[in-house]
């Protein structure tokens, strides 16, 4: 499917949820509420980590906890030694976040070429510092210090010139803010923080700007009803500008991550590799160390194309969406080893996006025999398409694929790849596939190669 | 009066106010409250200028508002395109605020070497930058940007190892704060800012750190309703930790300065020249130009000692406390210029404190025809003295007053020179004074002279 | 050829030089001397751009030609404009030089895993900033302003653990040195700069590093004449410590370049396609754009591994060496997107050098018909071998060479691949490879391939 | 005498030495050059110690040397440890030095409001960086480093538009140059520094800004032959643009400091207190423990008037000239409490001056029994003047000097008070003068008095 395709889908999806239900701010509710359909069908996301921790750039976007939280980490300490200043604070690196080079449409047309059909940028991370200018973070933020430019507010612009979707990721929790401390050590009995921050914020960025994904995080020390969880979605569901096409996740709250909300993220790179009942989504980062940008990453850092596409496709496979994190520069740059990735990526799904952009899990994910295969499905009324993703060319001239049942009309292609292929079948479930007379000099891709089954009877 | 009497007279002054009265948040019950002693027994307190408008240090402490606000001042807009990169923000001067050679100690025992009896220090200005680590200003204090250091907390604690008494300036609003500038738009209908801002941070100041004075500030673009202002008095009066011996000023709301709340301030540098009903304080700056250290300041723009000692003069005279402003640098010190203001006005402090401490205005305040004559008095019990504080040394040998009436055991001194003179009456009133024996260079001073008198009948 | 061999043959290569001979500081003496051998054989190294230039790190390594020469680039002096105080200079970039990551070892590894034999890094470019702590550039160098470390020295050192032979760049002139400026002016008819500056250091860094290879650069303003050039390699071949096995370059004044002095380079990227009669070394860059780092190229700017393999294969066909530049960031690090392409490129060598490593040109550069196919060859005794490189995989079963002449003992391999293949003779001269068992999956890379074809008549 | 006066008498001055001399390059014949008038006329001049010091700003200018020299100061150590990132050198300090309130015109007031007639001004001091853009200071100069600003340029214009003589302090060695620690190495048998840094810069500095005085230091680890002392001296008295008005002093070499050159310096703040035979200079500085800009100096670190005019005092009275320094910020200012003494020194010699400008010792210089007095004399033809300078005002009515031997024609009066004093003779020599009759409010100054006495015998 192309670009422009799944465009007006999405469109249609965007507005055809139903409009007369008003949910209660309780999980029940907000877990009865269906995902509206532009999530499933999108299945590839860019995540995007930008904040005052890419000026350090070093060991992560947690950088300022293992500086200077509870179980410091032994090398952040000292790099803090070797290169700055004792009495150097992490506000003083506000400063430094220059973005000089930040052209939102340049990040936009590269997350476009990935294949991606949605971004999640973050608003705030958990060092409380806003990439707009809020008015609940009075000098720490991106218009008061360091880039002096709304930053959601020139990628939400740009972002929306193409056929991407705009979300934005917020932390809840914030872990200097010394009203959130207080809280804590309140034991959440008190919720100066929630009133005074993380309330208006949330307001503030959706009535501003009308994302269409709320990623939220940092909420793992408190329950949801200290974070006021069910009644702020109640609202972005109900009465919010984005109530119709809104999706969330599902970090809420102690004991809600997993269970409830939207779709569910459960973990960090969370790829269950068997199919779940409910939409989830796989956050995951190139850089294997960090969501953030790293200045003293390695090549070694950085998953490789077969990597991340047997990421994309086992998660896929399974029924969640991938969500891709890229860590800018501070100077605004996408480096290029990511810019390489997500290009690559792209031309993979310039291939081979019609088995993954509207599918949905098979009866098999992995095939029964050859765990080197993970498969999709696309139904079109009495039709049945089954996609297979070989990881690995096979050493051999024959593709064996234990699971498909194939009928008396299926045919066998192999994306980007001019003829259908001869097949066998290997009794009634199962087909062989002759390779022997592909062209290696003419196939499409470097990487894993889809096989389109059509009308297969399993 | 030497510092130890008057530290004693003070400790008793602070623990003399009925306790059994409760203040009623309007403006007749908080006008009703009678004034500590040791406040209007003081007469000379310091006032200190200090946050980020010190790193940029030209203009004014009002350099912000001067660069973005309303009514820009050209040289403030040359500045900043002569000296930084064009998206150069006013948050990223905080970095700068260095404060290296800040010792707390030091700063205390030059206060203490200028003969005034209390301080008061700017714990947060228009700009919004608390100079304590508040929890109601992330990121955008001296704990957190800059100095990595509470500054409030060090100077009370060095302040309060001397015989000063500490006491706080504080902003009621901010230049450029967006919630402020929300409610301002609302035509202050609304009170977020100082639900969230104000308020939280007037408590948090006055519970931690027990300032004997409030100097309030930046309360006139608002009414005092909108501000919460006899609310927080009242608290302050009755609740507070410092409920006895607190002072405040009155700059309270639109209609209130000059009218209401403890001392009147009126406006900067009230010097009225005629005796007031209420206790007024005259603050004032030693730069004639800037509340804050001006990096690019000449000589010219700070008073002499003859216009800081005619100012101390004429205000005490009046009934009056005198506010001496001084502007650290960025670095932390007080730069020599001010330290020798300080020196000098302590010696003469000296010498004629006792004329000025503890002293109450006379019938006369300027003579009735030596203009260059001021008067206080002190009476105690069925004896009045009279101090004339003398301008310009005479150019002849003799000193003429016409005001005082003097009694048979009238005698006059000069204050700090060893042997009474001679004088002879001028009619029922006036004295002729002496003066062709005092020898040159056995003065003790060199600018204002003190002549008591003795036992006056009027 | 594995690594150790080459060092070895190194070893001997660097110990053989003829020691009786004294040369003449003309050309045609300098011209005579034989090319150490360990030059021709390495055929692959690395080149690296770093200096105060890393710190802009925009346009290229001629930033401030380009900013404040004679013919200014608006983009380059835009981009100062907007992000540096009008005052800024050159020299004020020198202090955020900082260098923090860089690792002489890590760098030294990864020119290692290049395949790469040798690296040529820039002690002092057109700017002047020297790389170690010279005598003739006091606070204008490595160990007075920024790094405060001797660059040139760690990294001789890191080098020297591996088997990769060390090597510096140096610039004969600077743009903006005032002793040049002012011999310039005098048509080079003074050479104060000369002696006070371009010697001195040239005798400095040979004596103090003991580099391989002297790759001067920055001569095409002024005669050799004027730069002492033959006076100086004579020292350099006659008494320096590396005289026996250091080479040296063209690029010594006007009309040398591309004539005389050790190896030829031309101009930049010299790759004329066709056999040279004398030793050249094309120098290229895998930023196609730029030589020091650039924080805001994109990916499109930087080779791809095709492209890379090509200009390789093409340059060592034709007899000449590659010199792949790469342009660290300032804090230190390789970025790793030419991590990448090293990586890339030692992976494709570890399976192709031994037909790169000590081959020679053979009778054919370029296949007479198959234009995507260059050759080299190494006769050892009564046997040539011939190495065909396949830039692109044939689109049939076969691949047809038509300048091979086999005899009856050739065989012919694919390097990395395990069995040898079945092939026939197409006349007299010229062969076809059958290629249909050969299994993709098992090919050894993914770019250019490498056929072996042993004892070859012609 | 007036400014104008004086400058008039300058200009003779600078016009009248002997043009037919030749001097040649040894001690005697330059000892042999008689003294330009001017420098003897002019008693006061100023001196300005400003460079890269100025930035760190504390200790001293010699903060380089306290900090990494052979002998470090723990405080310099441990506040670069407090205050900087671990690698920081040096020459980073030299991008802070900023200069932007820097105003030629203003300095030049404020010096020649002082009273001086001549300016020194650091060139370059022993860290090697030169205030003005040097050709063999490449990037370690005040127009590639820091102000971007020929700062000698700028203040020898300034300077000119006054009644100012313009000159410039030099030193001669620089702590840490590498080919001046080589030269020293070699026990100073080689020259290297003296021909690549010193000469050169000396001839330039004297072609370009053609100073009045060369104000030479840093000379005393070496002989004047390694310094090139007598030859430079010879080629300035014979050959420069400066050659009939140019003084210089006899900081030249080991040895030659305090015996040979022009006048003598001798040792800092040279203030021997008796007559000396040949002239003298007594460099001293308004912070007792820096010349160059403290910014944690305290209002006891500075000279107060009475101390200055005394030093001033004593050193004409013994034939010597005062150079005052001042040390501007790194901003450009000079700090308020340099200016007021300054400017308190200049209204001293308004009033005071016909006593010091163009005087001449006296047959006595302190009075033989009173120890606060001195004098100076002016012979005019047959008649001659005495000047006593009475440092504390007598405690009586009369002031008693036991030196002069008064005429029957003396008059005796105040400077700056309008009517002569009576006085009387008190043996052969001796004179009582009536102070009764002197009003204090009319006195001219604050701190010394000078009593001229006409026509005096002895």
């Amino acid at each position: 499917m192309g670009a422009l395709r799944l465009a007006a889908l999405c469109l249609a999806a965007l507005t055809t949820l139903s409009q007369g239900v008003t949910y209660q701010p309780n999980w029940a509710s907000i877990d009865s509420r269906p995902l509206p359909a532009w999530y499933d069908q999108s299945k590839l996301g860019i995540f995007v980590h930008w904040g005052v921790f890419s000026v350090p750039s070093i060991s992560s976007e947690w950088f300022w906890e293992r500086w200077q939280g509870e179980k410091p980490d032994p090398k952040v300490v000292q790099f803090m030694k070797d290169n700055y200043r004792p009495d150097f604070t992490y506000g003083d690196f506000g400063k430094e976040f220059t973005a000089e080079f930040f052209d939102a449409d340049q990040w936009a047309k590269i997350f476009e070429a990935s294949g991606a059909k949605y971004i999640v940028f973050v608003s705030k991370h958990h060092e409380g510092y806003t990439n707009w200018p809020s008015k609940y973070s009075f000098n720490w933020n991106s218009m008061d210090v360091g880039p002096n430019r709304d930053i959601v507010g020139e990628l939400a612009t740009a972002v929306r010139k193409t056929d991407l979707i705009f979300g934005l990721y917020h932390s809840l929790f914030e872990w200097f803010h010394p009203l959130y401390l207080q809280d804590k050590a309140n034991n959440f009995t008190t919720q100066d923080f929630v009133a005074r921050k993380t309330m208006p914020e949330l307001f503030e960025i959706v009535n501003k700007y009308k994302p269409e994904v709320i990623w939220s995080d940092g909420d793992w020390e408190a329950p949801d009803v200290y974070w006021n969880s069910t009644n702020f979605i109640a609202w972005l569901y109900n009465e919010s500008p984005v109530k119709d096409t809104v999706v969330t996740n599902d970090r809420w709250g102690i004991g809600v991550t997993c269970h409830h909300g939207g779709y569910l993220t459960c973990m960090d790179r969370y790829n269950p590799g068997v199919k779940q009942n409910r939409k989830f989504e796989n956050a995951m980062t190139i850089d294997k160390g960090s969501w953030g940008f790293r200045r003293n990453a390695y090549l070694e850092d950085y998953l490789t194309m077969d990597e991340l596409l047997e990421t994309l496709i086992v998660t896929v496979s399974c029924g969640g969406n991938l969500l891709v994190n890229v860590g800018p520069t501070k100077y605004g740059m996408i480096a290029p080893i990511y810019e390489e990735r997500l290009r690559d990526l792209g031309q993979w799904m310039q291939v081979n996006g019609d088995g993954i952009y509207g599918s949905h899990p098979w009866t098999y994910q992995n095939d029964t025999k050859n765990p080197d295969v993970w498969y999709t499905m696309k139904a079109d009324g009495s039709s049945k398409d089954v996609y297979a993703f070989v990881l690995k060319w096979p050493t051999t001239d024959v593709l064996t694929l234990a699971a498909p049942a194939p009928t008396s009309t299926t045919k066998v292609t192999l994306m980007g790849y001019q003829a259908p292929l001869n097949f066998t079948k290997t009794g009634s479930q199962g087909v062989s596939v002759q390779l022997s007379e592909v062209q290696y000099a003419l196939l499409p891709c470097e990487w894993a190669w889809t096989f389109k089954l059509t009308n297969i009877a399993n």
